[in-house]
């Protein structure tokens, strides 16, 4: 079973919220998920998905966090349009954006080893980065993931047993384009 | 929190598998779906879900148990017309027919106080009816809740705190027909 | 280009309407529309879309007709199945029941030579056959082939050059079931 | 029945094409679609809708035109965003920017008196504007129409008898933000 605490976000900006850690959600199951304001798939499937999760859940318990983790058109995935954007589709959730890094990937991206846009990792409770892929996950599936790591307390059972759907559709990857 | 264990069902006959009794399930969380073949709610939205269920969990886990419910159209929704829906729409979780009751409705539609199809009833693994409510559930609360049920050990959690969506769309009542 | 007169059809029954002939309707734009009661890409798609069609145009202009084409489950999809299935779906533009033929294909399925359900055909004003084809038509294609055929008077211009969209996914072919 | 030349467009760049004018495109049918490139129901149903229009008829019958009539979060929605949604969206139809008028309404959209985004305008081989409305149109009806247009030569019939469907949902208006 993977057992690897997960990294810290390094972000420039925030909306939705004042500047959070992921330290300071430790108690928490953390759902992040990484996308792009133009990947079609994250647009039509996983940002609704997230704001989804933010309306299933107790915020005591789960902490739904977007990344806008942008590796290509900077120019056009700016702070000001990605405002624009959370407000034209009302996602309501806390959204961090990705520092940059040296290259077009940016910081956090890269640390966590992201494929592509959306993807998606859950953290648990103690900090232990227990999912990260690339791709949609059924809301069945990611349902009873995120109540097994709400349950947890000494022992952990696997999680993301699924497989990602959708892969390959709509998606943006790293090596790729979208699509 | 709703603490009442569930009736036994009484069902004519049984497809894609051996007749099925709730009491030879215990130690199980049972998902049991009642539905009408010729209900537009229940064949585009609550069968896919069932279906969905029944390949998402562990069957040693979860038992998902669709119940034929016929209240209406007796004459058209016979056990050939189920055998030949079943196969065309590639459903392959067990199935019971509901025994006829006295008059339009069947023994254990009328026994769950079911209001129309489709419905649903989560059983937890000691019998308890923990849910039983008419319209359809999305699938991120469903598979939390399911999942909560599956980690009970001694005490219980409340389940089902979501409301049903789409209630009043395509689901056909007892009072009122197909809406 | 085709040019062909249609068949007259061949039915032992009709719901919404009096019995229709094929030659009583000309003059107008027949939209003809192959389908079984336990298909799922015809209640999924094809009925819809013939009822759309039907409320769309004038019927004065077009007439949609349904023909229930039932080439398996002879047991299961009955007139008394059939008249249940209609009214829970809502479908309310003329269907007449194919005419048993001598084995499991109806007489009229296999005077047009249809494939499989959902199959289309459209007649012109003079009678004659223009498209008949297995699988879905979209939208938009379908419209503006239906307005072309209406506002023929002397020549004729081709229809249907598009593609049928869909065939292979949930129709029911006479050689090998549904897909 | 309308009988008004339509309005020629003022632009400041386009994008899949040369500048066109309307001018030029006498004697073809045009379906000119206002958006913008933040409007959640221009991205889920009017541009897929306006991308199959381009991909079904005859370009030398029908032009298809994007017009982005950039009507709030200005700051956002730059030539530079917009050509990376383009690219991602893979919409391939000649598309151009409204000019900036005084305020934020830009100037075409004020001409042509757009009560937001999306909005259709339908205009005749002759020039003649025929039908102009804010929010979604049916295929089924949009294709008839077209068609219509297409075949007319001395008389001119109406079109876009139909409703405009989904008018209220998604959409962005000049007095009311995005519903």
């Amino acid at each position: 079973m993977r057992r690897e605490l997960a990294a810290e976000w390094t972000t420039a900006e925030w909306f939705n919220s004042k500047p959070l850690t992921l330290a300071e959600l430790r108690g928490r199951v953390v759902v992040l998920g990484a996308f792009q304001m133009l990947c079609p798939g994250c647009v039509s499937t996983s940002l609704p998905q997230l704001q989804r999760i933010h309306e299933t859940f107790d915020p005591a318990e789960v902490a739904v966090i977007g990344l806008h983790t942008v590796f290509e058109h900077h120019g056009a995935m700016t702070a000001v349009a990605l405002a624009a954007f959370l407000h034209e589709y009302r996602l309501t959730f806390p959204i961090g954006v990705d520092a940059p890094g040296g290259g077009d990937v940016p910081l956090t991206m890269a640390r966590f080893g992201f494929r592509g846009t959306p993807s998606l990792a859950l953290i648990d409770r103690a900090g232990y980065l227990r999912l990260h892929q690339f791709g949609h996950f059924p809301d069945l599936q990611l349902g009873a993931d995120i109540q097994k790591m709400i349950q947890e307390t000494g022992t952990l059972a696997p999680v993301g047993s699924g497989q990602p759907v959708g892969a390959g559709k709509s998606e943006c990857s790293l090596d790729g384009g979208c699509s």
